[in-house]
């Protein structure tokens, strides 16, 4: 590779050395106007930079305006960096009398044979294992910004010092910083942390607790249209509904090995290591609840495949660094699916699984941007993290990616990402900020037949293990709400709309009409309402695009005697009047077919 | 009051006198015949008696019918009863003289004031307070029964020894016995805990635990239907549809006083007492969820009345010996709905919800049997069991009654029923077995709001609080699916059956045209489905009118010609042959109209 090429931003290093001299840069600025703030760390991120400063006073605005117009000074001045390494103690001696006792305790904590090396530019010196750019002067002066400010714990360690950190962003071109900065802002727009909030989807509040949204109206309506198709269309597919408690007592959880590979995540009611009370935990998955309604009678061959399919609701005891708006919860609603099937079906029943998947995906609009993970076990199998033989995971891992091959899907593998009790196809999704999640994953057990003891009669009158499928089609609603919000910046699609229609009257006089259209839309299963309210008609007109309602129809004198209305979409745009009939006939047709705007 | 009068079966007193001398008579031909059987208690009981006996053998029915025998017998001796009294010491030594351990631990657990009696008949003498019929002759000999044998602890103690209890009820008259008999054999059959497992409705395992019942599918499409129904019955009557938290801190209850008053009743996550640690609980109920939405933003008089719905799962720990099949369980699921109103709407509301309870139970056809109960507080307060001052109590006492009495609603008085924050109309129902439990609750709530900082803007512009009304607009679906099974026998409404038509095709040839038929009716949202098994016609008939499928479709070469089916319903009745369209009308047209057999 030319040096040309190892010195461009495409290069990952290059571009976090780049971003790391930034750091340096900013922390010299803050030095050089607030002489008395202590530095911290200051590495590069994913996308940045940031540097932990302690103050005694709040970083506003106008100082990070002066800090950004200092570090262009900075990069003017074009300062050579310097490294240089000194013994231990020397290194203490030194941050000591810079005053900077952050330093100090990092130097102390670093192993014995650490090499502790510092660098220089110009007045400025920092405890640093480098590697950095040459020079300030190789920083676009006109390319960076300062992002945000936060506070952040000293070593993210809630008992101790809250300091400020300061984030920021830097490019070679001028050009390329702006497109960054604006898709950060659309982002922001999209974002269904706030977007969602705003729109009243969801909330939460302390005294329920973090990662417990509450889901308003709005959300709850979203949901449950998106509940009843997935229910219905999974009905059709041949699945059996099951409703399955949401607790139970620690002996399930033992047999099924989530007690030994999961407890951690796991809500538990009451003390799980004593042995001598009865203990209940909430369920993190609904597998062994399924394996009940199967267990419920001696089984055939002619009874498989049997799909088994219930809107589960879920316990996670997620840390609470983790949570996130409604992406990553402690409780969440999940189309959950157990097909159990001899292994002659394996082929054919992962197709249907991965079909309806694609289905229930493609329709509500997310799946042209997701990705495929085949995620495998490590087979260091460190700490026992997964259960069975080589054989068996070889096995399984083979039949799947050779079914994956046969479908044609192009896939990443995920090294040490299978579930404890095989691998999984995970379809993978990304939020406004680029942060992936899995959304919907099909999964291949070969073994909690055996633990559960689930059996069936073959041809040949044999008790025999079946295998079994585990199995989401939509993927945890919350999720994927959350997506569905951040996609179409809070305009989903008609059918799955809280509020679909909503009546605008110019005039008292109409009050009664367009009751009387609200009735006739309602009887047709359309989500209409009325704005009665003795506000103007453009701030109505604008309030309902404001929550991205479809359609307003205004109706007026003229209309009440045409039977009509006049038809304005949330885009604005306006579609002139027509019959009430024709009006309900074409919102019932884009309903039935979940179109998109 | 005439001695006649006193002395008649109706009298409830007399009723108990005479199954309790049925109980000596019992245990009198027990100690004839077995004299190493002890005798522990032998009282009468809301539908006759019981006795508990320590035997080293298990009594089998030829056991009871030989004590069956000897019981006639004692009757016929005619032999007189008579009380006599003996100081404690002689007591126990007379105890200790007919070797009964379990006669001197009762002895000696008296209070020392107490006067120790015993009655004697023939060479049987028993502890007992009494009173007792005057002679074993008045104990009709041939209209009694011993019903059951099962197991008891000692005093109920599970740590204690399992004793024998034998179960037995007399009548004045034989016709009596045997319409009883009839009754309770009537009773059994329709009994839910053991129908709605025979027809795979639920079940339950002891590795998930007691009162946690998993719904198998048959159950799950019962709800399922069900839910969707009330939910969109409630959406018409101006319902928004929340989805709340199933857990929450500690602080949610302190604030809302379950922790005060329903602590035990909950199932806590961790250590309730250690306040050092985030502590969460499973949701008894939804109120304090549900007044989070309202909380959401600032409301207006002009929002008010606002109608939350939820379908709602909870969670109550209850003592195992109160659960009972799908009637008392640790997890459910109801639809629970808050209307927070200004007061001057609480009668309309209070009336919009009790109409709403009525249409609901009204449909499924459970309305005819419920009874209404005004559940009020204790004004005495014992323990602080309810909130608020007597002022508050009363008023809302007041409007409740004068609510109940203009709407005509004829209720019994439920003294000391009362929620803690308010009065409640409870909506009670009795299982076959003749055990009442409450359905559905209407409760008007004058305190929480405060406790939640409620409030809305009045007309002058002033923050005032509104009041709540509590209510559910079914009962919770387990329960109502319990009594649902109880009543049709298993044979549910056309509409609720989780299969409505199962298609027989008489030969191979007709699989095509049954499956036709199938897929014809499931177009037009009817739940059929075929039996394409090879077995004979008349054994496929009986299996689906044991499973009480509304309507078999037998369709054989005839009908293949002419497009027909010939119908027969669960009830043995044949339709005769329809064409196919006709059937599927007639059968959407019982669907759509919800109506009963």
């Amino acid at each position: 590779m030319s040096e040309e090429n190892l010195y461009t931003f495409e290069n990952e290093a290059y571009r976090k050395t780049y971003w790391h001299t930034c750091s340096h840069v900013m922390a010299q600025a803050v030095k050089r106007l607030y002489p008395q703030v202590k530095l911290a760390i200051g590495p590069s991120i994913d996308s940045g930079w940031y540097y932990d400063f302690d103050a005694d006073f709040s970083f506003t605005q106008e100082h990070l305006d002066a800090i950004e117009a200092e570090m262009k000074k900075i990069c003017k001045e074009k300062l050579p960096l310097v490294r240089s390494e000194k013994p231990r103690a020397e290194a203490v001696a030194y941050m000591e009398s810079l005053g900077e006792p952050y330093k100090v305790e990092l130097i102390n904590d670093l192993p014995e044979d650490a090499v502790i090396s510092f660098y220089t530019q110009g007045e400025f010196t920092d405890l640093c294992a480098g590697p950095h750019l040459d020079s300030t002067g190789r920083i676009k002066a006109n390319a960076f910004k300062l992002t945000q400010c936060c506070g952040a714990y000293w070593r993210g360690d809630s008992k101790r010092k809250m300091l400020q950190r300061i984030y920021g962003i830097a490019f070679p071109k001028k050009e390329e910083l702006d497109e960054y900065l604006q898709k950060q802002e659309e982002a922001r727009r999209r974002d269904h942390n706030k977007l969602g909030r705003e729109l009243e989807y969801f909330t939460t509040v302390d005294v329920i607790g973090q990662g417990l949204p509450i889901l308003l109206p709005k959300g709850a309506r979203v949901i449950q249209t998106l509940q009843r198709w997935v229910e219905d269309e999974e009905e059709k597919r041949g699945y059996l509904l099951t409703k399955t408690p949401l607790l139970a007592k620690r002996e399930l959880y033992k047999i099924s090995g989530h007690w030994d590979h999961y407890l951690d995540g796991m809500f538990v009611l009451g003390d799980p290591h004593d042995e001598t009370k009865e203990c209940f935990a909430l369920r993190p998955m609904t597998c062994p609840f399924q394996y009940q309604v199967y267990l419920n009678r001696a089984r055939s061959y002619r009874d498989l495949p049997m799909r088994l399919g219930e809107t589960s609701t879920l316990f996670r005891n997620e840390d609470s660094g983790e949570m996130h708006g409604l992406i990553r919860v402690r409780q969440f609603t999940i189309s959950e699916g157990h097909i159990v099937l001899r292994p002659d079906q394996l082929e054919e029943e992962f197709k249907h699984c991965l079909d309806l998947a694609k289905y229930c995906l493609g329709t509500v609009g997310l799946l042209e941007d997701c990705t495929f993970r085949f995620s495998q076990w490590d087979p260091a199998n460190p700490n026992n993290k997964y259960e069975g033989t080589a054989e068996q995971w070889n096995e399984a891992q083979e039949i799947m990616g050779r079914i994956l091959d046969d479908l044609g899907v192009k896939y990443t593998v995920g090294f040490d990402e299978a579930a404890f009790y095989g691998p999984k196809l995970d379809i993978q999704y990304k939020n406004v900020f680029g942060k992936e999640d899995t959304l919907v994953t099909i999964q291949i057990d070969m073994l909690l037949a055996e633990r559960f003891g689930m059996e069936y009669t073959d041809q040949n009158g044999q008790k025999v293990r079946p295998y079994i499928i585990h199995r989401t089609s939509l993927g945890c609603y919350e999720r994927t709400l959350a997506y569905l919000i951040e996609k179409y910046a809070g305009a989903l699609p008609l059918w799955m709309m809280p509020t679909q229609v909503r009546v605008l009257p110019i005039t008292d006089r109409a009050h009664d009409y367009a009751q009387e259209i609200v009735d006739r839309l309602r009887d047709a299963g359309i989500r209409a309402e009325s704005d009665y309210r003795s506000e103007k008609l453009g701030y109505k007109i604008r309030e309902a695009q404001m929550q991205k309602i479809p359609y307003m129809l205004v109706v007026g004198d003229r209309d009440m005697e045409n039977q009509t209305v006049s038809v304005r979409t949330r885009a604005g745009v306006d579609l002139g009047a027509m019959s009430v009939d024709d009006f309900r006939a074409k919102c019932r047709a884009e309903i039935d077919t979940k179109a998109r705007d």
